[in-house]
C-alpha cells in the first residue's frame, strides 16, 4: 500500500486491460504528432538546439507515467518554462554555446531534485501563496514577451534579452536586416497555422468528414505546415536567399548521461531552478486538477510533485531541459481518451520514432515556421479579462495583477513573478495590520449581534460590544490597544467592554501583551472587560495565561450571554430570550 | 493648529512657566551626568572617536525638543544601534579611518531622511511588524554581541567582526597580548560600577543621605569611575604600560557640515540604514509610550518618526552618528521630573559644556573603562525570560525567539533580525494557509452555535455546517475546496451545506473562484450551498458578483436563521425559538 503511494503505477498498472491499452495508444498517436512541432519550438524559444525539445519530450514522459497521478496530463517542454530557462541560462553562457545547452540540463536536474525533496517533504502548499490575479498576470505577460521574441524570427531579424524593452530595442537595432522570403514563409505560416486553427475543423466537416477525423486533422495541422515550408525551403533553396533554417541536427536518441556542474553555475541557477519549479507546478497541477475534476478523479498534489520531479531528472539525463505539464497537449490527450499515464510513455515511444525519422529533413525546415508555431501556440495564453474582473471585486487584487503584469514585461519572467507574489503578501498582511472593527448591537427578536452601523439593532448603556474582524497577532496588536483607547475615551459613562471575537481566530504573545496592558488601563478607568464568543484554539491557549487569571469581567460562550451576565450583575433582569 | 501637528514646540512652548523651567533644568543637570560617560562609550562600540559620541548628544537632541511628542525620551548614542552601525559601516571602511568616520556620518543622515519621510507618509504602522519575540530576542543576542565584544577591551585584546563567532574566534587569536594593566584597570572600573549600581544607593541613604541626593550621586556613579581611572592613569603611567587610552580628542565644539557620499556608498548602505531606522523608531516609541502612559501622556507615532529623523539629520550636520531614545537615560529623565523636551535641549547644552571642558582630559583615559561602561549597560539588556514565557504560551513564538536570538547572535544584526521578521511572517501565513475548521450544531437551549467536538450540541441530518476560521484568500483557497470536497465525499446523503462566515473576514478573488468551484461541484452532486453570518464589508463585495447571483441556497443573517430557512423549506417545523 505504501509503495504505490509514491508508484501510483502499481495501482493503475493492476487494473490496465486491452480496452484502456487502445484508449491510451489513440491519444498517444494524437499527441505525438502535436507534440513534435511544438517541441522543436521551444526548443528554439529556449534559445537550444531543437533536438534538445525532441529529447525532452521522450525520458520525462516516461518517467511521469511512472510517479504521476493523472491520466491525462502531457509534460513536456512549455512555453512559458522555455521563456524561463532562457532567461536564466542566459545570464550564464552565450546563447548557442556549448555552456548554454548544458547550462540547461543542469537546470532541469536541479529543479526536478527540488521537486521531488518538495513532494517527499510535503511542500506542495507553497504554490498556494501564487494567487490567482499574479499567476493570471505573469502568464499573460509572459505570453506577450514570448509572441515579441518571435517577431525577430519572422522578420529575420536579431532579438535579444527577455524584457519587452531588450525585446523591442533589439528588433528596432536590427530591423535594416530584415528578409523577404523569411518574411514570406512567417506570414504564410501564421495564416495556415490560424486558419488551421480557427476554420479547417468546421470546413472538413462541410465537406463530409466525421468529426472525429476532423478533429484529428486539425491537430495534425501544425505537422503539415512544417511539411510544407520544408518543401517550399528545399524547392527554392531558401536557405541561400538568406531565410534562418534550423541547419544540420544530430541524428539519433540521445546519449544518456548525467551532467556535471561547478558550484558557481549551480549557486547561480539555484533561485531561476526554484521559481521554474514552482510555476511549472502550479501550470501543471491546476492542468491536472481540472482535467481530473471532469472525470470525478482526484489527483494528489505532492504526489505530482515527485512525478514532475522525477520527469526533470528523467529530463536532464536523456539531454533535454525542464519540462511541465502543458495546458493544450493535455486537454488533447484528455479529448482523445486517455485513460491512464501510459499515454505519456506511448506517446514517448512516438516522440522516439519521430526523432529518429525526422532529424534527417529537419536541417532544411526555415526557423520561421517555429517562430509562426510559437505565436500561435501562445495567444491562448494572452488574457486581459482577469484586468476587468478584478477592477470590478477589488481594487487590491486588481493592483496584483497590474504589479505582476508590469513587472513581468518591464523587469523580466523571475522579478515579475517574484514582485507579484511579494505584493499580494504585502496587501495581505497590511490589511490584516488594520483590520476591520464593528461595535454591535443585538438584532431583536434574536440572540445575534450586528454593526450598529449597518442594522437595527439594540444597545446596552455602559455597554461597548467591540467585534474585532482579525486575528489578533503582532501586526495588529499595537492598532488593537490604540483603538480601544479611543473608543473607551469617545465614550464616557462605560462600565463594561465586551470584545467579541467570533473572528479571531489566533491570539499570538504579542497581540497577549497588548490584551494584558489593555486590561490593566480599562482596570484603571474602572471599566471591566469581558471577552465572548472565543474559539476553542485560542481559548485552551488563553486559559493558561496570567491575562485569564486576572481578567476583571468573564469569558463567555456567545455574546448574548455576555450582555445577559453583565445586567445580571447590575441587578437588571435579563435579556428577553427571543 | 496644522503647524503645532508638524512642531509639537508650538504647543507645549506656550504653556512654559517658570515651574516646568526648573523641573526641565535639574532632569538635564542629572541626565548630562549620565550621558558623558555613555556618550564615549557607545562611541568606541561603534568603532568610532569618542567626541562622536559627544557630538551625537548635542544637536539631535535640541532637533528632538523641536519635532517629539515625548516629554521624556532622552535622544543620543544607545547600545544596539552603535552595534548596527558599526556593522553596516565596517563593511565599507577599516575601523579607525576617515572613511569610516564620514560613512558613519552619512548613515545617521540617511537614517535621518528615511526615518522623515516615513512619518510624513505615515509608514509608522511598519513597526508593527517587529513582533515582540523577535524584539526580545533580537534586543538580548545584540547584548551579548556587545558584551562578548567588550571583552576585548577589558584584557587588552584585539576583537574583530559582529558576531559571536568572530568575535570569539578573534579574541582567542589575540588572547597572547592581554595585558595585565588593563585586566586591572578593566576590573575595577567593573567592579566599581556594579558595586555603584547594586549597593551604593543603599550605603548612602544608611549613612544619613538624602534619597533623592543619593539617587543622583548613584546616577554620576560613571562619571567617577571616569575621573577614577583617568587618574589612576596619569599617576602610574598606564599609556607607557601598554593600556590603551583614548589619545588626543580634537578640543571644541564640531564644525557644523553636511556630508557628501558617492552613489556606491549609499546604495551600501541603504539598508542596513532602513533596518537601523526601524529597529531605532521601535526601540524609542516603546520607550516613550511607556512613560506617556505612565503620566497619561499621548504620545503620536508618525510625529516620533520625524522627531527622530530630525535628530539624526541633526546628528549627521553636527558631526555625530545614527541616535535614537535610549531607555536608561529616558527613564533617568523622566525620574529627575523633566516636564517638557525642554529638558532635551538643556541637556545638549549640559553636554556641549562637557565636550569644552573634557576634551583636553580624555587622552589619558584607558580605553578599558568605557568598555566597563558599557558592559555594566547592556547586561539589563539581556534578558531570557521571554524564552520561558514564549515556549508556555506557543510553540511559533518560542520558535521566532529562538530564531531571532541565534539569527543575530551567528549571523550578525541585520540579519538576525530580518530572519526573525522573516520566520514571523511566514509563520502567519502559514497558519492562516491551514486555518482552523469546525464542524458546528447549535448549542441547546441558545441561537448559538459551536464546534461539535467540544460542545454538546444538535446537528440537523442531511445539512452541513462549517465554520471556517480564516479570511479566505489565495493562501487557503484551494485547501477550501479540498476540505468542502473531503467533507461531502464523508458525508454521503447530503442536502445543505452552510459555510458560517463569521470568522471570515475578507475574500479576495482567489477564493471567490474557488467558492464557486465549490458551489459548481455541490450543485452537481445536487447539494445546496448556503452562507451565514457573512460580515458587512464581505457581503459588499459578494453581492456584485456572478456567485452570488448563482448560489444555490442562500445568504442569511445567522447560522440559526440559515437552519431554521432550510427546514422550512422541507417544510419541517422552524427550530424551536429558544
Amino acid at each position: 500500500m505504501r509503495l504505490s503511494r509514491y508508484f501510483p503505477i502499481l495501482d493503475w498498472g493492476r487494473r490496465y486491460n486491452r480496452q484502456t491499452l487502445t484508449s491510451d495508444m489513440i491519444a498517444a498517436a494524437i499527441v505525438t504528432i502535436m507534440l513534435v512541432p511544438q517541441s522543436l519550438a521551444y526548443a528554439l524559444l529556449a534559445g537550444l538546439p531543437p533536438e534538445m525539445g525532441l529529447y525532452a519530450s521522450i525520458l520525462p514522459l516516461v518517467a511521469y507515467a511512472v510517479f504521476g497521478t493523472s491520466s491525462a496530463l502531457a509534460v513536456g517542454p512549455v512555453a512559458v518554462v522555455s521563456l524561463m530557462s532562457a532567461a536564466a541560462v542566459g545570464r550564464i553562457a552565450a546563447e548557442g554555446s556549448v555552456d548554454y545547452a548544458s547550462a540547461a540540463i543542469v537546470l532541469a536536474l536541479m529543479s526536478g531534485v527540488m521537486l521531488t525533496l518538495m513532494g517527499l517533504f510535503r511542500f506542495g502548499f507553497i504554490a498556494n501563496f501564487l494567487s490567482h490575479p499574479v499567476i493570471s498576470g505573469f502568464i499573460t505577460g509572459s505570453g506577450i514577451i514570448i509572441a515579441t521574441s518571435q517577431i525577430g524570427g519572422l522578420l529575420g531579424v536579431r532579438t535579444e534579452g527577455h524584457t519587452m524593452p531588450d525585446l523591442v530595442l533589439s528588433i528596432g537595432r536590427d530591423i535594416a536586416s530584415i528578409n523577404g522570403y523569411t518574411v514570406a514563409v512567417g506570414l504564410v505560416a501564421l495564416a495556415l497555422l490560424l486558419w488551421i486553427r480557427l476554420d479547417l475543423r468546421n470546413w472538413l466537416v462541410r465537406f463530409g468528414m466525421p468529426t472525429g477525423l476532423a478533429t484529428i486533422v486539425v491537430r495534425a495541422g501544425p505537422v503539415l505546415v512544417v511539411f510544407l515550408t520544408m518543401a517550399w525551403s528545399a524547392l527554392m533553396d531558401l536557405g541561400a536567399r538568406g531565410v534562418s533554417l534550423v541547419g544540420a541536427v544530430p541524428q539519433g536518441l540521445p546519449v544518456l548521461s548525467l551532467p556535471g556542474a561547478d558550484v558557481a553555475i549551480i549557486q547561480q541557477l539555484a533561485l531561476p531552478a526554484l521559481i521554474i519549479s514552482i510555476v511549472g507546478f502550479v501550470e501543471s497541477v491546476s492542468v491536472a486538477q481540472t482535467l481530473a475534476a471532469k472525470r470525478r478523479e482526484r489527483i494528489v498534489p505532492n504526489q505530482e510533485l515527485i512525478g514532475l520531479g522525477a520527469a526533470n531528472i528523467a529530463a536532464a539525463i536523456g539531454g533535454g531541459y525542464p519540462v511541465t505539464g502543458g495546458f493544450a497537449r493535455s486537454v488533447v490527450n484528455f479529448d482523445a481518451g486517455a485513460a491512464t499515464p501510459a499515454a505519456s510513455a506511448f506517446t514517448a515511444a512516438g516522440i522516439a520514432g519521430a526523432t529518429l525519422l525526422l532529424t534527417p529533413f529537419l536541417a532544411i525546415l526555415p526557423k520561421a515556421t517555429l517562430a509562426a508555431t510559437i505565436v500561435i501556440a501562445v495567444l491562448t495564453l494572452v488574457d486581459f479579462s482577469i484586468l476587468k474582473r478584478a477592477w470590478s471585486y477589488s481594487r487590491a487584487d486588481f493592483a496584483a495583477v497590474v504589479i505582476t503584469l508590469a513587472g513581468t514585461l518591464l523587469l523580466g519572467v523571475e522579478i515579475g513573478i517574484s514582485v507579484g507574489v511579494g505584493a499580494s503578501i504585502l496587501v495581505f498582511l497590511y490589511r490584516s495590520s488594520q483590520p476591520h472593527v464593528a461595535i454591535v448591537g443585538q438584532v431583536p427578536g434574536t440572540e445575534h449581534f450586528r454593526n450598529i452601523n449597518r442594522h437595527q439593532v439594540e444597545t446596552v448603556p455602559g455597554v461597548l460590544s467591540i467585534r474585532i474582524d482579525e486575528s489578533l497577532y503582532f501586526a495588529n496588536a499595537r492598532y488593537l490597544e490604540d483603538l480601544v483607547a479611543n473608543l473607551v475615551a469617545a465614550n464616557p459613562g462605560l462600565s463594561d467592554v465586551v470584545l467579541m471575537c467570533s473572528a479571531v481566530n489566533a491570539i499570538d504573545i504579542s497581540a497577549l501583551e497588548s490584551l494584558e496592558a489593555i486590561e490593566h488601563r480599562l482596570k484603571d478607568a474602572g471599566v471591566c472587560l469581558h471577552l465572548s464568543e472565543v474559539k476553542g484554539p485560542v481559548m485552551d491557549k488563553l486559559a493558561g495565561t496570567d491575562f485569564f487569571r486576572r481578567l476583571s469581567g468573564g469569558v463567555h460562550l456567545s455574546q448574548h450571554q455576555a450582555i445577559s451576565c453583565i445586567l445580571a450583575g447590575r441587578g437588571a433582569v435579563n435579556l428577553p430570550r427571543t
